[in-house]
């Protein structure tokens, strides 16, 4: 699994304090820029306090995500405040030996080989059809949820937190889980202050709103 | 494949035109559905001549469909302006037995015995991996596009209206199009005003505005 | 000020937990909706512990509101996840003399005095314009915020739920949070379970998401 | 009236290209960008030709907007798939002093005069509200619809193609038509093949969607 942070607009945090100045202040839009690092990661921190998320929207992240599988692309999609754009499987002639292997069938040697032989399976019948005349967007119709894809995917600031939020937690699948850590370590390089509380409700707040007692991190909190 | 709507906004054309009524008149809210059907035709007819489609979003629809394939399921979760709640694989136990088998495979005998095959061995697999303590949403991932799911799906008329102008197309997948045009019966049967002018370009407008040679409908528009 | 809920979804709750239902279970289409008060109860409290929030949008209400000022219908059509129909003032005449007064106006025989000279002249200054030739689009721009509005607005019940934890608190602008506890009353008489933890977090949850020392509810939480 | 593009998705053409190159090709994700100008150009190009839009989101834009009125402020905020901040009356002091004069009432002596005089009032009685003890959040209702606002403004460039689309029409109100010309030259100056067919269908398809039999420019499709 590949993240790579393609584009994002630039001085990500200036911007969202330049927005969030604009709010609270008789600032002129020629200035608006025009602030101090301080004064950038106050604004920033004002903003956290008074739980006013909506100016992290001006700061937008464009990643390619690639070797996921279409299992982990499904559910991402999911996230609807987005742009993707994901490699079709009509299109592009799909490829059953570039898949993902989930660890808990990684781990245990007879999966493995009997996962491995299916794939395999799965992309000789795949041929087979096409030989056979079937187009690809129906060939591909035999593709297991592991075969791996590519996308490039488009969020904001404040959807990013958001997926973190979820994505980031125990709970979460553990693809979707691993790629949401990729995205934030990326985010992270560029943006600190921004994604500085960005991760699951566990860590960001030290509580959960989830009724789940299985967790080993945070036992959840008692039915109210 | 199985559509059924399972409820809608009551009176879905006296509402869209009663919000069209407040918008172009002083109406008061008390009286705001109090019109004859003539009335509700001819604000229905005149938000279409204007191109003021916003009213149409007051009215919703909710679908349950069932029996289409994830392939299908992942190309419709893609309208964003939707609501949708599928069957987990992850928490559901997969069943390769119940899948959809694409009509270009279906009408040749020897695609269809190996694609028959495949989705039985996918099975084995997928329930081999369990009894290995696999945990079901880590078998998944052998299980292929083709196996079948289930959804609510809730869209208000205008991005119904946007749904079926893309997907009723000609060149759109034939299992999404398949869906369209029974969602698209569906809707006709409660609100045939709303959607009396529903369906692709080329059917609607008497235009096309893709450039594709290969429309058996419609040639396609010159390039520009 | 007048909220009248004008259409909804038949059966929200039971919509909602069919939704749920399916996510859950193998359950079919047909049989979705056949299930007990118990159950769609049972249902809808899961969803709720469990923070899945998505099977509540399946559940739209659609409300006609009146006589609210054009200061707050800016503030409302600010949720996104929305639609709305507004009385325009560029095609229907405006009357300065329907208007908003706010509380602390009221209140004050003196303010309330200037308050409704002005808002007269600002009527006779539009009749003034309008007679000189200006266009109604362009004669608006006297009509002060006061002034009073119509609209239609369709929100899902996730949607509600989110617009209640912010414009019911203590801190949101009196006007905004008027219509708010209207809605509310109004969401609470046809779908009581969906709304039964319906209000600012302070009510829900026993807690505050903002830094706010001045509110008279609730202390806030401390900076972290 | 002052729009300036604050910042943008570096690249934003070549952003969009390897969007377009991902869906359409085998493309690894770290050459993505890898590509000469002539092939971004033709992949834009192609996007166009079949209607593929969503590769365009890919790139975004963030205004300043100066100078504009509440009118105007309204009406753009209605664009829903666009993230806002917005000088709030509620913490700014408001000042009537600033405010925008539509041509039809300055073209007009004595209509200027009175509107003059008008907004002239307007600032004296929001200052003698607050002198009584009147919140600012209440005595901005007498503010007019003139009154002048600053926003920060973040669309990609799909939507903004959109917006485009319906507001530098004619038939748009003059205010909000100028605001998406001055967008529009600013986008033009740094993604001119992303803008190249930007506009309403008149100038870029040669076509009307809307019977407008008032059109200076085009006269409208009739009555199907």
């Amino acid at each position: 699994m590949k993240v790579k942070l393609l584009k994002y607009t630039p001085d990500p945090e200036r911007t969202v304090a330049a927005a969030a100045r604009l709010c609270y202040s008789a600032s002129g839009v020629d200035a608006l820029l025009d602030m101090g690092c301080d004064e950038v990661e106050r604004l920033i921190d004002l903003l956290r306090q008074r739980g006013h998320e909506s100016p992290f929207e001006h700061a937008s992240f464009t990643f390619a995500v690639e070797g996921i599988s279409r299992a982990c692309s499904h559910q991402l999609v999911r996230h609807r405040l987005a742009s993707y754009s994901q490699q079709s499987q009509r299109w592009v002639r799909g490829d059953a030996a570039w898949h993902v292997v989930p660890p808990s069938v990684a781990r245990r040697p007879e999966a493995a080989r009997l996962f491995a032989d299916f794939l395999a399976r799965a992309g000789e019948v795949y041929r087979a059809l096409a030989a056979m005349g079937v187009p690809r967007e129906d060939a591909r119709y035999v593709l297991p949820n592991a075969v791996a894809t590519r996308m490039v995917v488009t969020m904001n600031a404040r959807e990013l937190l958001h997926v973190f939020r979820l994505r980031c937690c125990q709970r979460a699948q553990w693809e979707i889980r691993a790629v949401a850590y990729l995205m934030l370590r990326e985010c992270r390089k560029v943006a600190p202050l921004l994604f500085a509380k960005a991760g699951p409700p566990c860590q960001v707040d030290g509580t959960c709103p989830e009724e789940w007692t299985g967790c080993p991190r945070y036992p959840g909190r008692r039915p109210s």
